[in-house]
């Protein structure tokens, strides 16, 4: 059985509720339910066919999608996918759409879930050969890089340590291509003691950093297990991560140039690690 | 002899009309000058303390300055640079700052230059030994996190093939972090055929490409004189730029994920050759 099919005319229809004023900082429907009658429903919004796509293949259940014939048209394999039987699509023109969402979405769909449990880091860290852990990395874009990086070049989970931004932020979704969805992450609850619970399960804990002291990245990536660690572009990492982490390397850096954007920096870790 | 400070009170003062409206699409003065009226009026905008110091280290000379006290004490060793000796800087405060600008700058201080004669090819791969080679890359962003990639892993040179954006727009200078005024670029104005040039002189032209049948990246970054061409997002390369290329290369990705951005994978690419 498909999607159930609800064609919309009025935007004021309640139905689609879930989807309306996006970018509205007194409801933004992305951010997480928090205590104090603070903006957040709780839920996962997915733009466009492909993050839908990886959506409808992820443990984000979707309970609804908002969109345009034509990408439902492209959708449809997708949609007969039997985790979302009888899960309603509303239907509208572009203006209806834009009139809902509160602006014009080029892309023309959006899925929508609730917030899963979360997971625990044991569980998303259990099978892992190579994760990367973040720390003070409290930019949406950059936080989406690292999870489209991270699927790419084949790490396994993404653990986050203090002072994170939220994976689950619709721009941090939008920008990792649906990979915040597919990629298991957990946060750090412990930190930095985390790090040493990583350890006795057999990671070697990888922090990058400038420091011309540190080693090469390259000689930096050969263990069984390796957990990358990155932290926020200036600050770096704390020094207290570092001391709780095994080893520090160094991408070699010309003369009079910053630090490299984190996620790109990240990336190259990953690559190091996969082309080894 | 240092800059020479200016106060400026009225925003309508028009000594500082080089500042005025840098987002208005009327009047861009960080666009080319384009024949037809259009708008653009040729200057090179930097913004903030580092883009501002390395304008000054750059072969684009600032002709004069608008800033904050704050910022211009931070700048007050650049400020006594000879290449900058006479140079009005025009001293505002925050609120008549962002009136003459038409927002909010939070970096405090743009420097503006004219628009220099471009680079020829010749002289930019002149003494170079690793350049990077772009095709269709029209986003401002990547252009320049490119620059930054480039000064940051130790690439010579940047060649524009057909189709990329202006690497002296505003928005890619700042996501440069002022590189894109340091690191050397000139179009190749004869697209591919300027890549048989690149090879008469004794550069080896790496395609970047996601094909499977390519060699692994780490396999093509050891020649004497090393070009990496990159494409778009999405189309990637065109057929033609890469048979005019010597060696097809691909980074290695996970099953079921997309290319890498193009950026970052250019990133990769530099990388690799620095740590050969």
């Amino acid at each position: 059985m498909p999607v159930d099919v609800i064609d919309i005319a009025d935007p004021d229809d309640p139905r689609v509720d879930d989807f309306r004023d996006l970018n509205s900082v007194d409801r933004r429907p992305d951010l997480p339910v928090l205590p104090g009658g603070r903006p957040g429903r709780g839920l996962v919004v997915a733009e466009g066919v492909l993050v839908v796509q990886r959506m409808i293949a992820s443990r984000f259940a979707p309970h609804a999608f908002l969109g345009v014939e034509k990408r439902r048209a492209e959708l449809a394999d997708d949609l007969t996918d039997a985790s979302v039987d009888g899960v309603p699509f509303y239907r509208a023109s572009a203006e209806v759409m834009a009139d809902i969402v509160g602006f014009h979405l080029n892309r023309g769909v959006l899925g929508v879930a609730r917030r899963p449990e979360r997971l625990s880091l044991d569980a998303v860290v259990a099978d892992a050969r190579t994760i990367a852990v973040l720390e003070g990395v409290n930019d949406h874009e950059n936080i989406g890089s690292i999870f489209r990086n991270a699927a790419g070049l084949g790490v396994d989970a993404v653990v986050f340590g203090r002072g994170c931004a939220d994976p689950l932020y619709r721009r941090a979704v939008r920008v990792s291509m649906g990979h915040a969805l597919l990629v298991p992450f957990a946060p750090a609850d412990d930190w930095p003691g985390d790090l040493h619970a990583l350890r006795d399960n057999g990671f070697t804990v990888v922090s990058l950093t400038p420091d011309p002291d540190a080693v090469a990245l390259a000689d930096a990536v050969d263990a069984d297990r390796v957990a990358f660690m990155v932290g926020a572009e200036g600050p770096g990492l704390s020094e207290t991560a570092m001391r709780a982490g095994d080893v520090r390397a160094r991408i070699p850096m010309a003369r009079g140039t910053d630090s490299l954007n984190v996620a790109t920096a990240a990336a190259i870790a990953f690559y190091a690690r996969a082309a080894r």
